[in-house]
């Protein structure tokens, strides 16, 4: 086998554009000079777009999980109730931070594998009036399901005022993100996922209302506080050391997705996730959610009649290609593909034909070729949806 | 269309492994210094082992014509007649070589997309007992053909003691090469190719027999002069001075081609090849070389029913794959699919997957999916071939 190749596809972290590569490799600068806010200055205005605001994005040093840290210290003010969404792992983990703090958590659990209903969540909300806060999960990487982030906020706004944040990590940068016309108090992301960017910095954006609440909030923190943060960030700099070398590949991912134009990023997206549930379809191959709820940047593959974890180890072995297992119950149940960020139709009609030549050596009933074609023609005919 | 992506499936120069760039990357030394030397130590016992040669190889920086002529300059003494087996346009550029100094020039030509006839070579050299050298190709990358070098060698011995000039640029390394079992006299090759590196280095060993010759060879000669390449290389060291970060990257190269074992990295040259080939019989388009005659490393398609240069086009602008034109009187007529160097069966069947949605694009009356069925059940028998 060849050495030294690695195909990742696992929903996050993705392959590395070689610009942005070469790009996190200049020379280190200091961060509190000209050549970093200019840095900053340049990426400032194209990370709006991204997030449909046209307020500031700011710009952590951490994981995403900083991000949604810094989303709950910020906008729950000590002694608010909160309802948290939880569609998945990383619904949980906004429940955990939540508690960790103390604070008054409604969970509302969905089933694995499926989307949140926003008219359930507004009978929810009419029943606990006091809920200041929703925490909510756009795409949910541990099931590969896309919630109706839009249609949730038109919804729970029917009747309640409560700020609504988006953890929207594993899809902003590869589906449309519209901040401001949806109504969305905050946006939180990672550098990892559709921004094809190593681990290492986390996206924020607030909306003016909940900048009134993050303002007057006495919850106490510090390296997260957003008001530092947007205080910096608009003379473009950041309160803390930035790590430089991914703000220098964030500026050139920036430029990539305008080149490319975000519409056809997102159509990109929409058209890599079409062309994986048809092939797994076509093979009889179960998948974990419905088409409706399928997010563009991950499949959850839910098969019936071979195990998971050997079909993952397999197609390691002989291609090189790595997916990614289930998280907690579906840890050995589902296999994920992620087909996010620096990920072409051309990768993933890759993917899909090693995991027919698997599926042969795992002994299942399949006719070679059967997902592939599918996927072909979603490619010819579906490339302007 | 995802920007910043280029699949790169060309006969060389081909993709180059990270760990490869990584070396490359490394800061610059000095050529005449302890690090350079101990450079080169480790390099030349595994450069022979892929030659197949207790014989020093030389290392000349410079493209792989550079080698082709010091083969010439080495070799041919000044009223010597040669003769020069034409399969394609790399024999072809030995004859220009040898006649750009008056070399009196024997062309044996051989239809474009065939391989030599060894016998055919011996009945010539049976009229022309005067030749004194024979240069030949190994792998002919302008047609895919792969000659029988070693059955050449054999029946040639049988009539001749001329010496046997070996143009191997586009499969040492990716096809079994064994210059001493065979008795051949002198190979040839470059860097980009089956080396997976960029341009720049190319590598020349000869037997014990061309050595008396060259060492006796009053052909002037400075660059090129093979006695000075050995001299240092003896004492780990090179005449001139080397592309050394290319020697970085060859050491690595050389590692990796260790690391997976030469034996498998010639039986993944023969997959990738029968994959190919497969798959462009399954959907009826044809080849320009019969199975007996194709190369591990690269194959030529030479279609009826469309154009070659329309497909390479809408392959590269619908998935950045490229593939090759032709060359001279087959420019426009067929495309050369590279499967060589950094390259995998995964990869191979991505190229196939996207030529099929080109073909169907096209209008050709295909069924999607055959061909990549085609390459899929030669990958799961063929795997031990």
């Amino acid at each position: 086998m060849l050495t030294d190749q690695q195909i990742l596809r696992i929903p996050g972290p993705t392959p590395i554009p070689p610009s942005v590569g070469r790009a996190m490799a200049q020379p280190m600068i200091g961060h509190r000079g000209e050549s970093t806010y200019s840095l900053i200055r340049d990426i400032r205005p194209k990370l709006k777009k991204v997030f449909g605001t046209k307020e500031e994005v700011m710009i952590l040093t951490g994981s995403g999980t900083s991000a949604l840290e810094s989303a709950v210290v910020n906008t729950v003010a000590p002694g608010e109730e909160v309802m948290v969404l939880v569609t998945g792992a990383f619904g949980e983990r906004f429940a955990k931070i939540c508690q960790a703090y103390g604070i008054t958590t409604h969970v509302f659990n969905v089933e694995w594998g499926q989307a949140v209903d926003p008219e359930a969540v507004k009978n929810f909300l009419g029943e606990h009036p006091d809920i200041r806060v929703i925490f909510s999960t756009f795409c949910e990487t541990s099931t590969g399901v896309l919630n109706p982030i839009k249609e949730l906020a038109e919804t729970v706004k029917q009747v309640s005022d409560a700020l609504i944040v988006v953890d929207g990590v594993s899809c902003v940068a590869g589906t449309e993100t519209e901040m401001d016309k949806w109504g969305i108090d905050v946006v939180v992301t990672g550098s990892q996922k559709a921004f094809m960017l190593p681990a290492g910095l986390a996206f924020i954006a607030a909306s003016k209302r909940a900048w009134k609440k993050i303002e007057a909030n006495p919850q106490p923190r510090f390296y997260l506080d957003l008001k530092k943060h947007r205080d910096n960030i608009e003379k473009d700099t950041t309160p803390f050391t930035p790590a430089i070398s991914i703000l220098y590949g964030l500026q050139q991912v920036l430029n990539l997705l305008e080149e490319e134009g975000l519409e056809n990023v997102y159509r990109r997206h929409r058209l890599m996730r079409d062309m994986t549930r048809a092939a797994f379809k076509a093979l009889n191959v179960r998948l974990l959610t419905s088409d409706e709820d399928a997010s563009p940047t991950v499949t959850a593959v839910y098969p019936e009649d071979f195990d998971a974890e050997q079909f993952r180890k397999v197609l390691k072995e002989e291609f090189a290609i790595e997916f990614a297992g289930g998280q907690q119950h579906l840890a050995k149940s589902i296999f994920r593909v992620g087909h996010m960020g620096y990920c072409s139709p051309a990768d993933v009609l890759q993917a899909l034909a090693a995991s027919e030549v698997v599926l042969k050596k795992l002994g299942q009933d399949i006719t070679l070729g059967t997902g592939i074609a599918a996927a072909q023609q979603v490619f010819l005919e579906g490339k302007d949806k």
